[in-house]
């Protein structure tokens, strides 16, 4: 019998469409590499229904029937209260037991967050899990977080999530010494709150395992120049909610200007070729997946519109976190600093 | 003698190119409008040379001689002990003696908030100015504040801004009922945190001068759907800044594509009509301004690095706020609400 690296657990039945798009972006994972096996949370039927119009190598999965979901307008209270049979819960269960190594879901992020908080725990000293996000920017992708897990940031958050998100990017991009900045606003007068203030000092004394880059403003983001970033959950929330704002802002009056006039349409057809580089290019379905950080293990929200190809990317994303060995990289790194 | 309906007081030495930017705009103005009248201070030679260059109508402006000027390096501390002398204290002294209207500078931002302050001092019950500035959304123009004044807002802060805004935008845009909406984070298990909670509470019960719309998210801002947005300073300067990173991010990204190759660039050339119109449709000249309210008088912050074009606009914005009567306006509004 065939030896898998990993086992990854898919919450099938979370996110639109699910779980033909779970099925086909795994189809799409499969395609290109089969060393993974997965743990596939739903309800048979349907899985088994998307499986046989996928095709999915039969030694690659196993299915674990799970009666029930967990909805996204479900409140997280009741999703703790009654999910015990549901996709999300099993899934993230099976990490627990250890028939798996990271969970991915589309499901309802609140509860998916306080489950893998129930289920999992939190790494020793760490209170609350942070969610970071891929970014395109001029030059690469950052990382940046927290973007939507914690509210307020205290000082200890600041410290603990740059040296976790630090091993994050140092996994994924295979950079040896990545750079950390802090999010801040920019006037000199009015530069910043004091937890920010502190962590700031602190970073700038602290022995890191990254290069500390000090602030970074909101428009340095894209620039590429820092390769990680982080931020309360609040305000990273705000920022890339509203970076989701003006790009949707900036290509759909794009689109309307080359729509609104019949030369305009007959440019828009003669740079098609270009007009299709330009939408790869800018796809955000190839940053797919929110990382939570923090848990004993990996878990991976993707977003709950997700298509096929975004979940496909959200796996390829969860196959390299795992076989960078995040979790142990990040224990270790906190076993360094205490021991 | 020709009376003028209101006199602005130009700082025309802050920001880049000054103050030839400023005496250009000034004249790009005056082609359309010879009804306000105009104190320029500055250096009076540096002034007078670019006057001759853009031929200014001598019955629109008086020259006030400042020997000095604030620079954007100088600390707020240094420009209140050392700046008497400035253009920029000069020009908002003006307001204070009643010599002008409103201010206008592309200076440093913080000496421009503190000395503004100090001198034009706040509307009775407000603490500290908020910036107030206009962005283009996919339906028309919103208002979106504090930009980045107070790190954190407190209850009352909300309350208040959400007020004043509301008339500034109904004095901008002759919208009777403007709609205002409070930022917050998305997932219904983190929403927001105890002030914003119970700034909601309070607006909900109150009678406003608006319509109330509840909770807006970061992708929302560029909808349209809100006239208003309040938000804290830091959070409002990450999505200030953000969003023009996003924005300088795209566009750059899809320049790189079409001159990247021998057809994109022919693609261009082509579907240049389109591309001018998209320049202009997107060109954040259009909405150079930042708008510091809660002061007893108007101060307008121009971009430092803002053109002609651009400072024009904030001549264009400040002839609206004062045609409108912002001021006395908000002073009723809160009357009204006292008595």
């Amino acid at each position: 019998m065939k030896q898998f690296e990993h086992t990854i657990a898919l919450d099938a039945m979370g996110g639109e469409n699910a779980p033909d798009k779970v099925i086909e972006g795994l189809k799409l994972f499969l395609d290109q590499d089969r060393n993974i096996f997965f743990l596939l949370h739903g309800k048979e039927e349907a899985i088994q229904k998307s499986i046989s119009k996928f095709h999915i190598p039969k030694e690659n999965y196993k299915i674990i029937h799970c009666a029930e979901e967990i909805k996204d307008k479900d409140s997280v209270r009741d999703a703790i209260r009654t999910g015990k049979e549901t996709s999300m819960w099993k899934a993230i269960d099976s990490v627990k037991n250890l028939e798996s190594d990271l969970i991915i879901s589309s499901g309802n992020t609140g509860a998916l967050l306080v489950i893998s908080k129930l289920i999992i725990k939190m790494m020793d000293g760490i209170d609350k899990p942070a969610i970071a996000g891929l970014w395109p920017n001029l030059k690469k992708t950052s990382v940046v977080l927290d973007l939507g897990a914690n509210i307020e940031f205290n000082e200890k958050n600041y410290l603990d999530f740059s040296k976790i998100a630090a091993e994050l990017y140092r996994v994924i991009f295979d950079e040896a010494n990545p750079s950390v900045g802090l999010l801040n606003v920019g006037s000199e007068e009015i530069k910043g709150h004091e937890t920010l203030k502190n962590a700031f000092a602190q970073l700038s004394e602290a022995k890191n395992n990254f290069i500390f880059k000090g602030y970074v403003e909101g428009n340095q983001i894209k620039d590429g120049n820092v390769d990680v970033i982080v931020t309360d959950g609040f305000s990273g929330n705000i920022a890339l909610k509203t970076a989701e704002g003006t790009a949707n802002y900036i290509t759909t009056e794009i689109k309307n200007i080359f729509s609104n006039s019949f030369f305009g349409k007959i440019c828009y057809l003669f740079s098609f070729p270009i007009f299709k580089k330009i939408k790869n290019t800018l796809d955000p379905r190839k940053y797919n997946g929110g990382i939570f950080l923090g848990l004993n293990a990996p878990v991976i929200k993707s977003h709950g519109g997700a298509d096929a190809l975004a979940f496909y990317y959200s796996i390829k994303l969860s196959a390299k976190i795992l076989r960078g060995k995040l979790i142990s990289r990040i224990q270790e790194n906190f076993r360094d600093q205490n021991g």
